[in-house]
C-alpha cells in the first residue's frame, strides 16, 4: 500500500516551515512513518541546483532556464525519495511542489502554464500530492514577515509586489481547479488552530 | 535576415573541436561574422550546470534529471546567446545541441524519445539547425582517441562500449530522419579534408 503524499504550499512567511515541524513531531509521537522534504533541494543533487537557482548574482538567468532548473531538482527527488519512500507505505510531506512552480513561474513570472505543466509532468512521471495544504496570506503580511526574517534577500524574495500577487491569485486559482486535492486555511490564524486543523485532516486521510 | 545556425555532433574524440576551432579561423579569415559556442555551458549560467552535471561522484543522477539538467543550460544558451546572435544575423557554430541529448540520453541511456524530445523543444522554444555536421567514428576510435587525450573521465566518458554503440545508431537514425539538415562526415579521414567538405558545404548554403 502507497504511503500519503502531502504538500504544503504558500507564499514566503505562510508558515509553512513552522507548521511542517509541528506535523512532524506530531506524528513522532504519533508512531507513524514519514519523511520531511523541501523544493528546491532535497537531495545532495538538488541542493547544489537549489544554490544555483537562487544565487542574487544570477540576473541573466531565463524564466524558462528557471522552470527547467526546480523541474531538474524535483525530477531527482521524485525519483531519489518521494517514490521510494511512498512505495513503502510512508507518509511523504513536501515543502513546495509542482504547484509552486505554477504558481510563481507561470502566474507570477509569465511563463506559459502550458509548458510549465508540460515540463513538470515529465519531471515527476506525473506523481501528483494526495492532498495539498495552501497557506494563504495576503502580499502585505508575507512582505513584513520576510522582512522582520532579516538577512539578504534572494531572488525570489527579490521580485515586487504584483509579482506576488500574481503568485497568490495563481495560487488560488489552483484550488479551485483541484477542489479535491487542495485545502485552502487562513495563514494569518493562531499557530495552533492552523494545526488542528491540519491535523485533523491528515487523520481523516489515513481513516 | 537571420543567419546561420550551425550543429556539430559526434562522439567523444570525433574531431568536432578541432574542426571547428578551424572553421573559425577561416570564417575570421573571410570577414565573415559568428559566434561559437559549446554544450552543456556556454553561458555563465550553463557552465555550473556543465560542472554539475558533469561530476563524476553524482552516480545517484537520474536519467530523468541529466535530461532536465542539459535542457537548462540549453534553453540559457539559447535565450541568452544564440537567438540574439542570429537575430543580428550572425552565424551561430554550436558545439553540440538537442541531438546530442537524443542521441545520449534516449538512444545511450533509454530515456524515451518523447521525454527528451518534448523537454528540448520547451527548451528551445523549437530552434533547430539550418545544417549539423555528423562526423562518425566507430566507438573503437572514439575510445582510443579519448584515451589517448589522458586526464580522468567524465561521467560520460565513464560509460560502457555498448552505450556509446547505441548512442552512435542514434545519430545515424538522427541523419535519415532528417537527411536535409544533416551531413554524414567520415570522421576518420584526414583533418583537412573533412575541413574542406566543411567550408564547401558552407559556402553552398550562405550562397
Amino acid at each position: 500500500m502507497d504511503g500519503l503524499f502531502i504538500s504544503f504550499e504558500g507564499p514566503e512567511g505562510a508558515g509553512k516551515t513552522t507548521q511542517i515541524r509541528r506535523i512532524c513531531e506530531w506524528l513522532d509521537h504519533q508512531g507513524i512513518s514519514y519523511i520531511h522534504v523541501r523544493e528546491p533541494g532535497g537531495t545532495r543533487i538538488g541542493n547544489e541546483i537549489r544554490e544555483l537557482v537562487l544565487r542574487p548574482d544570477f540576473d541573466e538567468m531565463s524564466m524558462l532556464t528557471e522552470v527547467l532548473m526546480y523541474a531538474s531538482s524535483r525530477a531527482q527527488l521524485v525519483g531519489e525519495v518521494i517514490m521510494p519512500a511512498l512505495a513503502e507505505g510512508k507518509m511523504v510531506l513536501c515543502d513546495r511542489y509542482v504547484d509552486s512552480s505554477v504558481a510563481y513561474q507561470s502566474y507570477g513570472a509569465g511563463v506559459s502554464l502550458e509548458t510549465v505543466l508540460t515540463i513538470n509532468e515529465k519531471a515527476t512521471s506525473g506523481l501528483t500530492p494526495n492532498r495539498t495544504y495552501l497557506l494563504d496570506i495576503s502580499p502585505e503580511v508575507s512582505e513584513s514577515r520576510v522582512r522582520a526574517r532579516g538577512g539578504d534577500k534572494d531572488r525570489m524574495e527579490q521580485r515586487d509586489s504584483s509579482f506576488h500577487r500574481r503568485v497568490r491569485e495563481g495560487y488560488l486559482e489552483l484550488s479551485t481547479r483541484y477542489p479535491h486535492r487542495y485545502m485552502v486555511i487562513q495563514g494569518d490564524q493562531e499557530l495552533e488552530d492552523i494545526n488542528w486543523q491540519i491535523k485533523q485532516d491528515i487523520l481523516r486521510l489515513m481513516s
